[in-house]
C-alpha cells in the first residue's frame, strides 16, 4: 500500500553542487535529469538560483545560479508535466530579482533554505516566488542548533503568513536521531496544519535513509535525496534506496542503477563523499562539517588525514566553553 | 541514562575474517583486541572455532579456527576480566571436541551461530559450550528467510532446553527495516523470559546501525558491531557508532578512532566493503550477498562491475519462480 501523496525530490545536482561548487557538465545534469523523470522521480533540483553578486561566476559553475537557459539545455523542449523542476534559494545569498515570471521559467518550485533566524528573509523570498506562480518550499536548515523558541515561531509565521506548499526539516549537520525526528515531525504538525512536512537528513551518522523512513511513518510527505546519496561530507539519503522503499507502482530504480553506474561513481574520483570518521564525529557531536571538509581535503599522504585522535581532540576541544 | 545490562560486541575480526578468509596479522588483530579493551568494549570475538575437516587451513587464516596459542598471543599474560573474548561456531562447520574445558581456554563465549533449520545442531554446541563452563549464545542467521513457525519452534527451544546468555536476531541479507526488529524483537521477548537478545545487523541498506539503534530502544541488550563497519559485503554496524551512541561513561570512542585510522582503512586497499550498489540491491531483495560479492570481486576495468541494470536483471530473473 502507498501513500499517493508522497513526493520525492531529487537534490543530487544542487547538495552535491556543495561539493565541486556546482561544477557539473551539461550533458551530466542532463542525464541525471532523464534518469530521475524515468525513474518516476515526482521533483528534480536542478541547483541554486542563488545571486553572482554573493558568488562568483568565475569561481561557481552554472548550477549554482541556474539561469534559464542552462536550464533548458538540460529539460528540452518537450517538458514531462508529470516531473516538477526545483531550484533553491538560500535566504541569505539570494535575490528574488533573479526569479522571472512564472511564465518565461520552466522551474515549477522555488525551495528557500533558511536559518532560523533568517526566517523573515525566507518567507519574503518564498512569497515572491509564490506571487510570481511559483509552488515553493522553506526548507529550515541546521534544525539541531534551532533554540526550541524560534523555531516554534517560526513555523507559527510559516503557516500564517506563506502558502508555501511544504515546510522541510534538514538535518544539515546529520545528527538527528529517530527519537529526534518523531519529536520535530510531530511539532512541525502542530503547527502546519496547511502544509506538508518535508525530510531532508544527512549520513554523518549513516542514519539519513532510517530517518527518511522514521519521517514517512510519521506522515511526512516530501522526501529529499540524493543519487548514491552524493552531497556534503557524508552526504544524503540515497534516492535508490528511497524508491526501494517506496511502494508507488510509478517508481522504477532501474534508470538510477544506470546512472549511479555511468555518471555518479566515476566522480568518486574527484569528489569524496560518504561515511568517513571526520563526518562522523561531527555528526556524533552535532557540529557543522566545516573543519571535517578541510581534513578530508588534505592529500592522502598527510599524517593529520586520518589521525582521528587528534582531529577529535581538536574539535572537541573548540566547542568546550 | 543508560542501561547497565548493554553489552556490546566487537565482531571485526570474526565478520571482517568473512571478506579475507580470517587473513588478519596477529599484530593486527592484538592492536584491535587492545583498542576495543581501551574503549570499554563488553566482549570481543576474534574469530570462529571451526573445524579444520571443514575449513582447510591452506586456504584460511587462523582467525578461522582460534586456536588457543593463537589467541594468546593476543590477549597475552594479563588478561583484563572486564573484557570477555568470544570465538563464533558454525552450527554446521563445528565440532564440539574444538572446544576446551574452560579451565585450559582464554575464551569466556561460545556463540553458535545456525540457521533455523539447524537448531537441534545448535543447541547441542551451546549445551557442550555451557557444560564445559563457558557462557553461550545462539545467534539465528538469515532471520529474513525463517519461516514463522519454524522460528518460533526454534525460540521455545532455546527458552527450554539451553542456558544460553542470550539469542541473536542475525539479519545476514540487510534486509530489514525498522517495523520488521520491532516485530522481531517483540517475537524474541515472548519466548525467551530467560535470554538477552542479540542484536547482529548487516548494512546493505545502510540500516544496520539504525536498526541496532531500534533494536536498544525495543530493549534488546545484546548489541554487536565492527569497526568502519568491516564485515560481509556492506559490513555491520560500526561499533564507533554505536559506541557514539550509548551513554555509559565506560565507553571511550577514542582508542576505536586510533585503530580505524591506523590498521581498519589500510584495509581498504585489499577488501571492498560498505555500501554499494550491488549489496544494496540484494538487501532490498532479501537475498544472500553472493551475486553481489562474485560482481564486486570483478577487476575495476571490466564494464560488468558497474551494469547494475544488468545485475539487477540476472538477480530479480533468477529469482522469479
Amino acid at each position: 500500500m502507498y501513500r499517493p501523496q508522497i513526493k520525492v525530490c531529487d537534490c543530487t545536482i544542487r547538495d552535491g553542487g556543495l561539493m565541486n561548487n556546482s561544477h557539473f557538465s551539461v550533458e551530466t545534469v542532463r542525464k541525471v535529469f532523464q534518469a530521475c523523470c524515468a525513474a518516476g522521480i515526482d521533483i528534480v533540483e536542478l541547483g541554486y538560483r542563488n545571486s553572482k553578486n554573493m558568488f562568483s561566476p568565475e569561481k561557481y559553475g552554472a548550477w549554482r545560479f541556474c539561469d534559464e537557459e542552462m536550464l533548458r539545455k538540460v529539460v528540452g523542449d518537450q517538458k514531462n508535466p508529470d516531473v516538477k523542476i526545483a531550484v533553491m534559494q538560500d535566504a541569505h545569498k539570494a535575490d528574488a530579482v533573479d526569479i522571472l515570471p512564472k511564465s518565461e521559467s520552466v522551474v515549477d518550485i522555488i525551495r528557500v533554505a533558511t536559518y532560523v533566524k533568517d526566517i523573515d528573509k525566507a518567507i519574503a523570498l518564498a512569497n515572491s516566488a509564490t506571487e510570481k506562480g511559483y509552488e515553493a518550499t522553506i526548507n529550515i536548515m541546521a534544525i539541531s542548533h534551532c533554540l526550541e523558541r524560534e523555531l516554534d515561531e517560526a513555523l507559527a509565521q510559516i503557516e500564517n503568513e506563506t502558502s508555501v506548499i511544504a515546510c522541510y526539516i534538514v538535518d544539515s549537520f546529520g545528527s538527528l536521531y529517530s527519537e529526534d525526528v518523531d519529536y520535530l515531525v510531530n511539532k512541525y504538525s502542530r503547527y502546519l496544519k496547511s502544509k506538508e512536512i518535508g525530510a531532508h537528513f544527512h549520513n554523518q551518522q549513516q542514519l539519513a535513509y532510517a530517518n527518511t523512513i522514521e519521517a514517512i511513518i510519521k506522515n511526512s510527505n516530501y522526501l529529499d535525496g540524493t543519487l548514491f546519496g552524493l552531497g556534503r561530507a557524508a552526504g544524503n539519503c540515497p534516492t535508490e534506496l528511497l524508491i526501494g522503499f517506496l511502494k508507488n507502482p510509478k517508481y522504477d530504480v532501474r534508470p538510477l542503477l544506470g546512472i549511479i553506474g555511468s555518471e555518479i561513481l566515476p566522480m568518486q574520483k574527484q569528489i569524496t563523499w560518504g561515511y568517513n570518521i571526520p563526518y562522523m564525529l561531527s555528526g556524533m557531536l552535532n557540529i557543522h562539517p566545516k573543519e571535517a571538509l578541510a581534513l578530508m581535503d588534505l592529500p592522502d599522504d598527510d599524517p593529520l588525514k586520518t589521525d582521528f585522535v587528534g582531529f577529535y581532540e581538536t574539535i572537541t576541544a573548540e566547542t568546550d566553553s
